[in-house]
């Protein structure tokens, strides 16, 4: 569907990082007669390039997940600018969609292959009543008896590390290889807030579906007591299996912070 | 249409803070054929109380601005206990309403006369693209080419005080009394986004139509150098008018963050 690299035409490359709310979205890929983040995208990219276009991104999102700092790239035969790109491209996206970044790239740049680390951001609220302006963008526990963040970080720490997650993935995610390594898992708390606010900041190499809301909701079981510390170890390796770990916690308490790439990345995204 | 209080039956007061996303109400006052929140309030509060209720609120807020802390008050014939209020209108009212806190209060009680205090909080961001999970909760200014913050705190400065604030009023606001007290405006940067925020705190005694988002229109005319901070002074006093101060900043960047209520008050609701 998209213009083949093969064909005569010259290509340009063109990355971008894009913010979107998730809740009006089905989910990051693109599906048949539903409304995906990609979709949306690909249509916008289309609009402008002149012709079909199929857009790559570094990671997807579920359905109902954020994104700040999603990068995505796709390849035009019609050279524009980036800020053409920029402009252009927020004019046909819809206003949960918005492209925060563009530069040029290699034809052909693939941000998922070139993505060294992403971080992710899960945010749950605690209290009797919800707070309307977090419904979309929090898990909000209700009220708990007792949460132990101290308890909650140590088993954050257990968790992290190069081990075999696949306790931590969709029942349906049938990927072979389940071993990936995750650098750290910051447990932050807001108390300047009513309701108090809980944040896990998971920055790893790559993940699993729902690893990190696999991950939120055993974190939360960990502090309200239900899941001692002493067996967190046993969730990680060969042997584990997915009940073991917690409950995917909500979608809409996640959000897509970053994604680092490699070297071969489009400079101006160069993180130093 | 609500209860008399010189009916025979015996009202129990009932306070309440409530939460709310502006962006889907015409308001919160009451308008015959809109969604408002004191609409929804008292079609809620009707269900459990057995009658028609009227709500009494701390002040008023216009369609899109948004409440962390609104505080209303109301009559029941029904004794009902704090957390049946509490939950019980938390399963009648719309996700994007939510009681807080409920407590008993004199049966009459309004919270605008008890009013002694009241914090607002607008946010602006800056850059080129538009943030879409901030799209309802900031003033995307966009891009802009130079914002002198420090300027802005020098004229939030020059701001406050008792004054007469009648430049600072919707056109349609016919009150007699334009003098008002404003404690501070303290103009807070966060960096850590992107795009980057500024917020307004603004605190005072009582507050006219649109007064906030005027005083924040005013303030970003300051920053970017089409308001000298010579001529701030002359915005207040009774010889300033409406065309002298800054254009009404867009409602979804504000949100009533917080009442103090007097002595009077519910005891639960007492600040220290």
């Amino acid at each position: 569907m998209a213009l083949e690299s093969n064909s005569d035409t010259t290509l340009f490359g063109v990355c971008l990082i894009v913010a979107y709310e998730g809740t009006d979205f089905a989910g990051y890929q693109l599906q048949p007669a539903q409304r995906t983040v990609q979709g949306e995208l690909e249509r916008a990219c289309a609009i402008l390039a002149g012709h079909p276009v199929r857009v790559r991104a570094a990671g997807r999102t579920d359905a109902g997940v954020h994104a700040l700092s999603q990068i995505v790239a796709f390849d035009s035969a019609r050279e524009i600018a980036s800020r053409g790109w920029l402009l252009g491209l927020n004019r046909h996206l819809p206003p949960d969609l918005r492209v925060q970044r563009a530069v040029p790239c290699t034809a052909g740049y693939h941000p998922r292959f070139e993505s060294l680390e992403k971080t992710y951001r899960y945010v749950l609220t605690l209290g009797v009543a919800q707070n309307p302006l977090l419904r979309h963008r929090a898990y909000q526990l209700g009220k708990v008896e007792s949460l132990d963040v101290e308890r909650m970080r140590e088993a954050a720490r257990m968790l992290t590390g190069t081990c075999d997650y696949r306790a931590f993935r969709s029942v349906d995610d049938k990927r072979e290889n389940t071993i990936r390594t995750l650098y750290s898992i910051d447990v932050h708390e807001r108390h300047d807030g009513d309701p108090k606010q809980i944040a896990f900041d998971v920055r790893g190499t790559a993940f699993m579906k729902n690893m990190v809301r696999i991950l939120a909701g055993t974190l939360v079981d960990v502090g309200r007591g239900r899941l001692p510390l002493s067996r967190v170890p046993s969730l990680l390796g060969p042997a584990a299996d997915r009940d073991d770990a917690g409950q995917t916690a909500p979608a809409q308490g996640l959000t897509l912070m970053n994604v680092t790439l490699g070297r071969r990345c489009p400079s101006p995204f160069l993180i130093s």
